[in-house]
């Protein structure tokens, strides 16, 4: 149901107190949200912003933190879609660390469906809706 | 009653859509927290972090995303304590674009305080405690 | 002669040794480029980039670091232009901690000036032109 | 000779000219840097850095941007060793677009290997020394 992908923790990603600065978990979940266009979609985000002009501004996230990761962790991100509208999307998250299985974190954004050039909401494209929804939490 | 500082939006802030990226957002309310260190608590956080092993681990937040913001804009981030508990801190950060006055984004961040040896939670030291106390949001 | 602005160090641009990572010292150099541009050229990076459609992408850059930076520090970035070619900008940027007085790093970087929509180089805008002329080294 | 990793490109590693960002590049450098660890040494590089308390801070570089990069572009990066101090090693990284073969950029990056409590030079650990030698570039 869920869709996930593998993003290793980078130097970079981490602080002076030697684990991952939490605001690159964000970095995290949107790589995964990445992956998901071209895994499930079959298209590249670059395409979709540059060329289609389609944006998914977040509106609205919550998060939690439970375990620290650092540099050279392998994660495990899942992406499942805990709500679908018309023009918005509520993606759950949740990172693990892969060599411990542990849940990490978790995340849940919505964004809205925009048209880039006037940032008017829009009706999510047909091709991209049948991805999020075959990948729909259970109710 | 609420701390603010000010902090510009740089180009590498911002992503393809020409908007800041949202875990940068993050970025911008950690600034905020380390300049409160500065300016309320009279020390650096590097001191903090680096010398006197303290850390603040985030643990849960909530963001809510309203204007986009761009290269060049500034903008006052604000910080104030929701919630002050033994070994929990509560913040309520806002992040206004100064030339227009609107409010961009919010967002509600606890972190524990751990010693950064052993990660175990620590009664907020005394020193830093009035800060925040000085910052409480009324009820 | 020289520009300078002032860019604080953050957590987030520091490593897991505690220092800035020497990647972020691009940012910073990057910070001094849009303020020049702001308070050397009367026009926002972001106005030139979104709505002028004029870009300056790095051809070569070489960079030397000397004393380590730490969250906390305020830097003192210092622009100045080495070369000013028709379609190419060289600068040498330097970065002192305020509170000292050391040069921590500096760089010299090249850029072309080309349309963002076509790719291709272009005379730099006469507008810019005299910015960055009014900031020549010396031979 | 040269040890070759894979890393994407991501949506936060681009800018608002929808490139990659170019002090980004140097975080796809050390990214390999961080692999070739991993490959090579049989090590981590976060038990380097945390447990050994062995830094390599860069005090040199070079670098040339060839061909722009977008999200989506999965990369090679490839890091062969150009010079062998005692306590100083010297990169040579290149960084491919996969799926075209182009040469991207290149950096040739030095770093000195100290310890990291002291700061002090300190001659290359003998374990990873082996794995540097025998990625050495032909004279």
């Amino acid at each position: 149901m869920a869709y996930r992908t593998t993003i290793p923790v980078r130097f970079g990603d981490c602080d002076p107190a030697g684990i991952v600065y939490f605001p690159r978990f964000f970095n995290f979940f949107h790589g995964c949200f990445e992956d998901f266009f071209r895994d499930c979609a079959g298209i590249t985000y670059h395409h979709v912003i540059h060329d289609e002009r389609v944006g998914f501004p977040v509106v609205h996230l919550e998060a939690d933190f439970k375990v620290p990761l650092r540099q050279g962790d392998m994660t495990e991100v899942e992406l499942a879609v805990a709500k679908l509208g018309t023009t918005s999307i509520t993606c759950r998250y949740r990172v693990f660390n892969r060599a411990t299985g542990l849940l990490c974190g978790e995340s849940t954004i919505t964004c809205v469906v925009v048209n880039l050039d006037t940032l008017k909401p829009l009706p999510i494209p047909e091709k991209y809706r049948q991805a999020f929804a075959s990948h729909l939490l259970a109710p």
